[in-house]
């Protein structure tokens, strides 16, 4: 049952499969791209080198089966994936490990461990693909003893409901077993986020994840249909409903609620026939008020491509989808039913009509471009697979030393342009000034609306060696004051967890606060729940 | 600026403009095409008729001016207006009127209502169109002294973001003024709900309308940008996002909570151009296996178009769509920028591939089809125009001793033959047993969605005189009943207010309820908003 007991390992430090990780050759490589990088790369860590404090709880004798306190699972359920986690774990800095880790088999066994914990203020952080980026599932308070909920035993499609198009989904199940459950029947959830193979259907609704769709559908509440959850005052669970106006919506509150309020069990999930029709297509830009205006133009002419990123020169480049200083949008149309090259060319007209250049290849329909499968276009290609190798790489570019992360946000387009100029040119002083050198800052817009973007900024920069975590720090908080400043989300699909708390508590109305608190308190009156997340 | 103190007199007991009441003579017409209806109407009754107790508060000195306790205000302000207000209000019987009414002239003005009414433990009932048809708006605590809040001098729209696409709207303007505001700079919200001429954008947001489009944004939820209201423990308002993952949407919260939770002073809408492009159709089916089958291939077709609305064959040619029997489907495409006429083919074949009928006349593209505006397709319009004057009609039926009364849901797919053939069956053993003839029992389906949709039942038999309410009482409970089994919302879009209670009830899960309960506490402790709909 530990972390590392399947076939293949996952890396306890680091991004995906242990054997996927950048080789001691593949860093050097990687840090020569940028000045002021090591010249060697910090040896990745084994489980072993680290000392650890021994559990100070020990599991209830009727679940003791479901626990365990093997140092390999209480070292790989310490952190998430941000570049803090990665920087401590290269560090041997592993300071506050859960004492126990839970590996539920059933619903029974999680409402086991919350009434235990209930009853012995132990602390439980749910813990699904463990791919948080903001200190989600990091327990940070070294006084209380927690235990580190891992729901992936939970990951059966337990019901596929082909007339409807739903289905009813375990929370613990990653997305590629997902999907490969999905398959046989011709249907698909449909949701990609970058983090697709190491992240669990009931971490993306906790989360709020962002999906596959740049536009209509970005977020993954759009697809819930109902949700099952496990509170430490019992079980909740919404009706099987395409639409309600009964009420506000009870699956609302949970979406986002990041752990704090229930374990999410079971969803049931709108799900989709896979698409037989694919169009993609790419479209250069010189300056970046064309190119804001035709993604803004697409977005609100009613077309809904599936595809819509927008890269700007910097991560167009770094994704290989360009290299002459361009601005490059990418799009992509689908269907299950329909051909799609109609609707291609409407959102082609729209995109050209802004002196857009056509960078696609001779198109080709129809075929797979999926993150599993087959591309159409070549920049998509490039862009798609930089996109799913990103989080290796920049393991190794940190191992070389580099400051490898991200920001996201989401603003309305009327302020979209000033934060896009405010944030390139304030950060780069701010990078200059914390690294002594002026680093990488690249934007792409992730997912588009009506009334908005969502920009996602990417910092490469020099680290020196011990103070990487300081460094990070200043210049995160220096976006995060640049975002409040624009009243722009402080995340538009990574979600609060404890990382983003500074800014989400000057962004969510008090009295929301004050409500979710108490909603809080109605569901987990020993405050067991991920504490420290969100709200307290 | 009492209820009638414009030029144009409201009904105070039925629905609209007192001067599109139906004549007597209308109403015998309408009689005469039931048996067992009155010989001639019961006499539209004037205030003057009705004797309500005085007042037992009296205003604030400091907001004396914005308070009426004038017999026409507090009358016009007791009901909502369904099938058991306008009955009531036929028998002159007005038992719990507000004992003042208020007309805030600014968000000040609300703080000061509701301060006052905290500190004096008066009950405050949120009343913008007064439109419901649930209890929504009509307190039944005869003890505690209540006053009746209306918003409708907040009317304003205040901001029009035209590169966002969004408008900042105060939450008093009923549906036409928040048009006739948008038209000149082009741009509408586009939310028609049948009771789009009386009823505000606040209510709207309260009660989780349902609008124009019949697939996709189907609730008026997916319009809110952002919202601000104020609560008897001050002012919330949540920032202006097109999308945000930074914990639970504060703004789906206020969603649904029908004036219980905050009053909605103000709301950023996303709007857009008005549609240059409009094409519509109809196509009639012999069977609902096949009506039915259509519209779910339809709404899962990804191609959204903006009507898709299903008549029974009795509700077809009860709005004279069709005499011949038949399923009829009334569709609409529309876009304000490029022509729509390939998808209205494509949404045509779908529908015609199940042995559909073409109905469609002579089709002509790109005129208008708002409520206000003119049609393309004589189905559709028949259709459009009954919907608009059918509360008339109703009120004339009423008068005429009718029982005209609708009951909506929605349910997955896979349910919803089922759930349509139950009602049919078991409605009319109903409608019989209480009534003691067959009546009228026809259904529409007013909005779809990949996996589901709603259906819109109405209700119209001959009641006896005396016994109107508690004959349709216990059809309504027979009909939740049968919703409840089938486990189908207690309501789509007409909220819970107080006469869905007892559906809402056994349909929320209990945990949100406590949820909810405890956020009405964090926002309004002195329990003044709206006590005694949905909760508590």
């Amino acid at each position: 049952m530990a972390y590392g007991s399947i076939d293949r390992r996952r890396s306890w430090w680091g991004w995906g499969w242990e054997d996927h990780a950048l080789t001691d050759e593949q860093c050097g490589s990687y840090g020569a791209l940028m000045s002021g990088l090591a010249e060697s790369p910090i040896p990745a860590p084994s489980v072993d080198e680290i000392r650890i404090r021994e559990p100070r709880v020990k599991p209830p004798d009727s679940l003791a089966s479901i626990f365990s306190h093997q140092p390999v699972d209480r070292v790989g359920h310490t952190y998430g994936k941000a570049y803090r986690d990665v920087v401590r774990a290269l560090a041997r800095n592993v300071e506050n490990p859960p004492d126990l880790v839970a590996f539920p088999q059933s619903e029974e066994d999680v409402l086991g461990v919350l009434d235990w914990a209930s009853e012995s203020n132990v602390a439980v952080v749910p813990f699904g693909g463990g791919s948080s980026v903001v200190g989600g599932v990091e327990f940070r308070d070294p006084e209380r003893p927690f235990v580190s909920l891992d729901m992936t035993r939970l990951n059966r499609v337990l019901e596929i409901d082909t007339v409807s198009l739903a289905a009813r989904i375990q929370g613990g199940v990653l997305g590629p077993d997902l999907e490969n459950q999905l398959r046989p029947s011709g249907f698909t959830l449909r949701h990609f986020p970058q983090s697709f193979e190491f992240s669990s259907l009931g971490g993306w609704i906790a989360t709020r994840a962002g999906g596959h769709y740049a536009t209509l559908h970005t977020h993954i509440d759009d697809f819930v249909e109902s949700i099952r959850a496990v509170t430490p005052v019992g079980v909740s669970e919404s009706w099987r409903l395409p639409g309600s106006g009964a009420g506000p919506s009870p699956d609302r509150l949970m979406c986002g609620s990041e752990g704090t309020l229930g374990v999410i069990t079971e969803a049931w999930m709108r799900i989709t026939r896979r698409p037989a029709h694919k169009r993609s297509a790419s479209v250069a830009f010189t300056s970046s008020a064309d190119a804001f205006g035709a993604v803004r133009a697409i977005a609100q002419s009613g077309l809904y491509p599936a595809n819509c990123r927008l890269l700007d020169p910097g991560e167009a480049a770094l994704s290989g989808a360009t290299e002459r200083g361009e601005w490059v949008l990418v799009l992509g149309v689908e269907s299950a039913l329909h051909p799609v090259d109609g609707l291609l060319d409407d959102v082609m007209a729209l995109a050209m009509s802004f002196r857009g250049t056509n960078r696609s290849p001779q198109q080709r329909s129809d075929s797979e471009t999926d993150p599993q499968r087959g591309q159409t276009d070549s920049a998509a290609e490039a862009w798609r697979s930089s996109f799913l190798r990103m989080p290796y790489v920049r393991d190794g570019m940190v191992r070389m030393g580099a400051i490898v992360e991200t920001f996201e946000t989401a603003t309305t387009w009327d302020r979209l342009e000033s934060l896009y100029a405010d944030v390139n040119a304030e950060m780069a002083q701010v990078i200059q000034q914390v690294t002594g050198s002026p680093g990488l800052l690249n934007c792409r817009l992730t997912h588009v609306y009506t009334d908005g973007a969502a920009p996602y900024f990417t910092v490469i920069a020099a680290a020196r060696r011990g103070s990487e975590l300081a460094m990070w720090d200043e210049i995160k908080a220096a976006s995060m004051e640049i975002l409040h400043r624009h009243r722009a989300t402080v995340t538009h699909h990574h979600a609060v967890g404890r990382d983003h708390r500074p800014g989400y508590d000057r962004q969510r109305p008090d009295l929301f606060a004050g409500a979710l608190r108490a909603v809080k308190d109605s569901l987990d009156p020993a405050g067991i729940l991920n504490p420290g997340v969100l709200i307290g």
